[in-house]
């Protein structure tokens, strides 16, 4: 391990991330916001300080393997969680540092879920953090400064450092330099969610509301502004707020090729066919289960829609309370929860890329057993499949289960119900926010006790950088110096 | 596919049940039990009259391979299931056939969850054969007909049926001719059964009992003659019966390895040390969560050693109701629903070498990330494990998953709640029996839907059969004609 390296780089994170506070600043300042300006400003000054002092660690051997990238991505998630929360306990608004991280951690990894029983007590500047944070941890904040700015020469940290930080089993590299990549991937990004801002503003929505809201869709998160989450807006609000929801959970591929009128491509995607296969099918049925519950089916069609596009991209907004409802439907926002959106966009969850080579495996496991000595070979979207990247499909899915009961167990200590505790864990694991029971979309997780907190903490992290990248940071191998 | 050999084999299995059902017929006529008698006589001349036949199919190609093996494994199992329920809707115990159907296919698989709310009205006959069906389960129908005669000549068809009806991810062949490999397991098997036996008589058990319930613990089944389940003997019994279902749950090798006197090996096994490490940790775990609820901690320390060996075996027994327990130590026992025993031995579950093997996976992932381009090998007491069996392994896994979420999907239709269903699907598709809330262990199966009761007989034969000879039988690809 490099140690010396990898504390300049994250010097240099820490001078981004520093910038990046800036405009929160402003809004505090703005809205005469003292203390969680204050807030702002302590912590730029401290992020600002400590990324001189480290990004002056200089070191002839410039040499970078994967070792380093992965734990450059996961140190710097650690560290900018750690210190991104000291604008909510400085401000008063979350005073408990224990929450303050909880609530950060779960903005930056876009999972929304909050310790928080109030949100319309919070002031402006803070409401657009938790938000902010949303939109940082959606593409990554380290693919953020690549676009910026390469690190280091050639493609090898900003490769590793893509591997670790994009969502889904393989990296797609759009265009061979990566730093092109990067700005290609946060242009759409951007596009994306003005273009949100742009209809919601059409909606009647303050710029303040449509531009924090935009940024929780964009990045998947779900935090709101309102204790009644999405209800409280226009149905023309929801509905865009839905379809954009839909469209962040697509792989931002797809866009490119859209871009570059590739569309034979796109059509040829098994990944996109089956994700807006799976959206209508559950839409369907879920508005039927609930018909009886609502006076009209478009608003149960409405609901249903809504609700899930949040689940299944990990999102988490809510327009109604859908622990009432019946447990078919349920049922099928949980599987919802477990499965997530496209590889490559900015949801959680396994990624419908990873289901559909789950059941390849099985299907060649199987052709394997009748035919024992022959090759099987899987293909996907017309093109063979390394066994390697199944084997990494099915290891990730199978380390994901094991970390999800042993969290459970855990969680089980503080003596709450079995739902609670299981959906609790999938919620946080797959960084969508809310569960069932105590834990559902009208509920917080403020009432856990410290340790539990901390196991939540820990798989939220997990989910949003795809497990190995934080295991990593606990193996003594990677910490030995070189 | 060679459909006409298949034909003749399933002949002869259906004719050594046949005989096999003599005992149960006999133990009707002793008690007088004559409606019983007649369902054992009527199921006793189907299953002769159309053995007789299919073993008149003859065929010059007498070619096996893999297919063949699986698809006479799990076509004996649903042919044993479908003619195995007759004797319950004869006798007019078991009035509905889907129920029978339940019960038999619950028997068999060694689930021992039950559709009957009262099992003390059921004559002695019927009470023998479903614990009976235990045992034949257990170690497995075609090993017990392996282990009396060789089916065909060489070790082929016989190595084929020992992989699919054996339990684990390899077959250790403990001598090189299956059919001594088959004696040595049934003698084991058949040794234990009759010790424990002999113990529960010094108990002061009836004879009828005693074998009974020894059958039960020895296939890890679970039925019970009592309506209070185990509840009502002895501290003496219940503890005899607990120490010979933790003993049922150890691979059989581990048996063959002491009387060969090779102690060494045993110590060196991994799978057999963890076994007992981890029901000893979750004994203390739970007699200590649930001291406050008994007279004594002794009392809970039975209770706890008890109901973690009935769960980790998959036996299914029950002292206490575990239901009104502390969250922690319900879950604990969940957990061990689903990790199961050893390897080779009668219980069910993933099995502790898989999780083993899982971790190690896991392990070798994040080397691999480490260092891309090294060759990364994977060790199991001492010997390199092939990379196909740890993808085999996560494959399993990975299916066994995605089976049970669309076990809980379709469960969920029923309406009940997430709790009951979860644990339902867990409890069936490991072999345990009892699950949690409405299907807790002072419950049963009965109130389901049949819709509900075909998944679940499903999900007993694909966790019984290990997954894949089961999801083979619907393969158009096996169907085909040579």
């Amino acid at each position: 391990m490099n140690i010396k390296i990898t504390c300049n780089y994250l010097g240099k994170i820490l001078l981004l991330v520093a910038a990046l506070l800036l405009p929160s600043l402003g809004i505090g300042l703005l809205y005469a916001e003292w203390l969680p300006a204050l807030g702002f400003g302590v912590t730029i000054a401290i992020m600002a300080v400590s990324g001189v002092l480290l990004t002056r660690i200089k070191t002839e051997d410039k040499a970078i393997y994967a070792r380093e990238g992965f734990i450059i991505v996961s140190l710097s998630w650690v560290v900018v969680s750690l210190l991104g929360a000291l604008p909510f306990v400085i401000s008063g608004e979350i005073p408990s540092y224990l929450d303050a991280l909880y609530e950060t951690v779960s903005g930056l990894t876009t999972t929304g879920a909050s310790i928080l029983s109030d949100v319309e007590c919070l002031s402006r500047s803070i409401l657009f953090w938790r938000s902010f944070l949303h939109w940082m941890g959606g593409l990554g904040i380290l693919v953020f400064i690549i676009a910026i700015a390469p690190l280091g020469k050639g493609n090898g940290m900003s490769l590793h450092i893509l591997r670790a930080e994009s969502t889904g089993p393989t990296v797609d590299k759009i265009t061979p330099r990566i730093h092109s990549s990067a700005r290609i991937l946060y242009g759409i990004y951007f596009g994306l969610t003005l273009t949100e801002t742009v209809l919601l503003l059409f909606g009647g929505m303050t710029l303040f509301d449509a531009f924090t809201l935009s940024m929780g869709t964009a990045g998947t998160g779900g935090f709101a502004l309102l204790n009644s989450g999405i209800a409280s807006y226009s149905s023309y609000c929801q509905i865009v707020i839905a379809v954009y929801m839909m469209l962040f959970g697509i792989n931002f591929n797809i866009y490119y090729l859209m871009i570059l009128r590739e569309f034979r491509q796109v059509r040829k995607n098994g990944e996109f066919k089956t994700y807006l296969c799976i959206v209508a099918a559950s839409t369907a049925v879920i508005a039927t289960n609930i018909a009886h519950l609502y006076e009209s089916f478009g608003e149960a069609l409405k609901h249903s829609f809504f609700q899930v596009n949040a689940i299944i991209t990990t999102t988490g907004y809510s327009t109604a309370n859908f622990d009432a409802w019946p447990e078919l439907s349920k049922f099928i926002l949980v599987a919802l929860m477990m499965l997530g959106a496209c590889a490559g966009s900015t949801g959680g969850g396994l990624k419908v890329t990873r289901a559909i080579l789950l059941l390849k495996s099985l299907k060649a496991e199987l052709k394997r057993m009748l035919h024992p000595q022959s090759v099987v070979t899987v293909k996907q979207d017309g093109k063979p499949v390394e066994q390697e990247t199944l084997n990494r499909v099915t290891v990730y899915f199978s380390t994901l289960i094991i970390i999800s009961v042993v969290s459970v167990f855990i969680v089980s200590f503080a003596g709450y119900d079995f739902t609670t505790n299981v959906t609790a864990v999938i919620a946080n694991i797959n960084n969508i926010g809310p569960g069932l029971n105590l834990v559902g979309p009208t509920c917080n997780y403020g009432f856990f006790p410290f340790y539990v907190k901390i196991v939540l903490i820990f798989d939220m992290l997990v989910g949003r950088l795809e497990i190995f990248p934080m295991l990593l940071l606990f193996s003594p191998a990677v910490w030995k110096r070189r």
